[in-house]
């Protein structure tokens, strides 16, 4: 009965590749856990690279002068 | 004390039906471990049926299947 | 498909509370929202009075002073 | 390596007050626990005041009659 | 920079199994969003079957009428 | 009325290094955001390093090796 939640920055992550992430990590917890796939949940988020800080600064911010 | 965050699909749930999830969560609270409701914060996350997983796949797309 | 997610501080939560409260949150989520109670998970979590902070200070510290 | 989740209503944060909010949690985690800020997340949520109860009400309603 | 949280219930999951679910989460996002593993966070929270409620009731509840 | 959660691994985090944590998150988004102090919560979750990941592999293996 796991609940997975998965938050990356907002950068285009196409509804294919959202497909790929639930379909591998719910495998993931069946491989590992013998999780009964019908009973896990695992949610998305998309973060703005505005509202995601690392090493101190934007990743906005980051992307920019890198 | 009590944060309590509730997580839903982004289907069209009306500001009403939003507000009785506040009241009805904050009443339980108070009711069950006597909690002040004016230190009792309530958070609802609307999530894209894209970014919702079960089963391995998406909710958007088990809905269209189903 | 509901997650919710209660955070209360670890003062003697009991297990008949516990499951007062699961009960009480998946009922509301299906007089609110229709949503099929099978698919509702409750998590609760309880977190020491020494790591929940309001007003600046830690909760076990306004109990003592209080 | 820690992980900050910092959630707050929707009301017009400014680019560069989430700036501040990520250097100075970061710079708080370095203070207090020499925390590597290279490897400290900060994510910031904007939430609706729809979303948002205290006290039993939707903090979109509290701050009309307010 | 993703970060993933996996809730699960706290069943005797071993260190083993933490490490390939770390692991495996890691290579996923490398694998669909080309995620650096070098900044992807994977924390495993484990939670009491008294704290997991699922159709209403506790998982404690259910396996021992199951 | 923020809430913000803090996770940090459990190594040996002292209750006046939490007190530290609360007053200065709490600081910052008063300071920052003008939010009041009594509505602020904060809390700290200590997190066992089997359990937090990251570059793939669990914190409590790489410290071994590092």
């Amino acid at each position: 009965m796991p609940y997975v939640n998965i938050r990356v920055t907002d950068t285009g992550v196409t509804k294919e590749q959202k497909a790929k992430l639930i379909e591998g990590t719910t495998q993931l917890l069946f491989d590992v856990l013998n999780k009964n796939p019908a009973k896990t949940f695992v949610v998305i988020d998309e973060v703005s690279t505005d509202n995601w800080g690392v090493g101190g600064g934007q990743i906005s911010e980051r992307r920019k002068t890198g």
